[in-house]
C-alpha cells in the first residue's frame, strides 16, 4: 500500500493547517487506496489567533506539533522521525500557519526565511525526486526546497505571486478547480482556500491534486 | 435553499468536537445543495488535552466557542444567536467534547447533568419536529433533550449503552456504515468514530445520516 506523508503546521487556518484542506487530502488519500502518516514540526506557533475574531493574542503559546495533533487524532510525528524509505510522496495543506511555521512569509513576503529543519524534511522528497503536492498558501515554501525557476501556482493574488517572482519562482495563475504540475521537479500544486469559497470548491482542486500526486508515485 | 445549524463543543477528538467527523459533516450538507451555521456554547471547555499523549493539563484553560472557530473558518456563533425560523434541521458531531462540555457524561455516565443552555438550544428543534442528527457519543445528550423512550445508538459499547438505557433510552446496536432512525422524534444517529478506524468508514455512516436528515427537511 502507498504510503503519504503529510506536514502540517497547526490546527486552524490562521494560526495553524487549514482544517478543511487537511481532512479532505486524507480523505482523498484513502479513497486512492493509499494510507498516511501526519508529521509537524515540535515548535512554538508563530501566532496563536482568536478564530472568532482574528485577533493575536500575545500572552498565549502553542506548539505546532501538539495542536496538529488535534488534526491526527494523536497519530503525529515530528519531523526528525521521518524515514524517507517509508513514503512514496508528500502533501502540505496550507493555512497561515504553511506562511508562519514553516517560514515567516506571512509577515515577511520575498524576504522570508524558512525553518531549517521543515526544508530539510521537504528536501528529503526532492533529492528521491518523490512527488509532492502543495496548496493554499503552503506552496510559498517551495523556493526554500527546490530553488530558482520552481513552477507553483498560489491562484490569482497579485502581491504573493509578485513576491513568489521575486523569490525565483514561475508563478502560474490557476483556478480553484485546477492543479499546476512542475515536470521537472515533481510538484503538483492547487489554490484551495487561497480560492476557494466552500468545502466543495476546495474538494475540487485537493482532489485533483491528490489523484496526480497519486498517479506519480512508482 | 436549506440550511442546517451544525453544534460544536470545541475543536479535537479528546477535548472538543471530532474534526473528521465534522468536516464530513459540513462537506456533506454541501454536496446536498444545503447550507450550514456552526454553533457553539460560549462557556469554558471541561478539559484541555494533549492530543498527542492523551494528557489532560489541568493548568490550561480554553473556550468551547472560541476552538470550535477554528472548525468554522471563524463563522460561529454562540447559542443565543439561533432563531429557530433560520434552520431546517440540526446536527451534532461527535468527539469526547459533546460528553464533556454539552454534559458531563464522560465523567458521570448515566448520573450526568447537562448544560442547560446546550439543552435549550436542542430542544428548540426538538419543540418544532425538525429534524436531527447525532453522531458517535453525541447521542448520549438525546435523553436530556427528548426525555425517556429515545431510540438511538452509538454502535455497540456496551458501557456507553447500558448507561444510556438506564438514562431511559431505547439504544440499537448499530454497524459503521448504519444509521437508526427515531421516527417517532425525527431522530437519526450512526456510531461514527465510536467504531471507524478510517476516514472512509466513518464517512459510510455520516454520509447517510446527512442524506437522511435532509430528506426529512420540509
Amino acid at each position: 500500500m502507498k504510503k503519504i506523508a503529510v506536514l502540517l503546521s497547526g490546527c486552524g487556518v490562521f494560526d495553524g493547517s487549514e482544517i478543511y484542506e487537511t481532512v479532505i487530502t486524507l480523505l482523498s488519500i484513502e479513497r486512492n487506496g493509499a494510507t498516511y502518516q501526519c508529521f509537524a514540526p515540535d515548535k512554538a506557533q508563530m501566532h496563536v489567533v482568536d478564530h472568532r475574531t482574528q485577533d493575536v493574542n500575545p500572552n498565549s503559546k502553542r506548539n505546532c506539533l501538539k495542536e496538529a495533533a488535534r488534526l491526527a487524532r494523536g497519530e503525529i510525528k515530528s519531523l526528525d522521525e521521518l524515514d524517507i524509505r517509508d513514503f512514496d510522496a508528500l502533501i502540505v495543506p496550507g493555512g497561515f500557519g504553511a506562511a508562519k511555521n514553516f517560514s515567516n512569509f506571512a509577515t515577511n513576503g520575498a524576504e522570508a526565511t524558512a525553518d531549517e529543519k521543515v526544508v530539510t524534511f521537504c528536501r528529503a522528497f526532492a533529492n528521491n525526486n518523490k512527488p509532492v503536492g502543495y496548496m493554499c498558501i503552503a506552496p510559498t515554501l517551495l523556493p526554500f526546497v527546490y530553488g530558482k525557476g520552481v513552477k507553483l501556482t498560489i491562484g490569482n493574488d497579485k502581491a504573493t505571486a509578485d513576491a513568489l517572482t521575486t523569490m525565483g519562482a514561475k508563478h502560474i495563475e490557476c483556478d480553484v478547480d485546477g492543479i499546476v504540475f512542475d515536470e521537472a521537479h515533481n510538484i503538483v500544486t492547487t489554490p484551495a482556500y487561497m480560492l476557494a469559497s466552500s468545502l466543495t470548491e476546495a474538494a475540487s482542486g485537493i482532489e485533483k491534486l491528490v489523484d496526480k500526486v497519486m498517479s506519480l508515485t512508482k
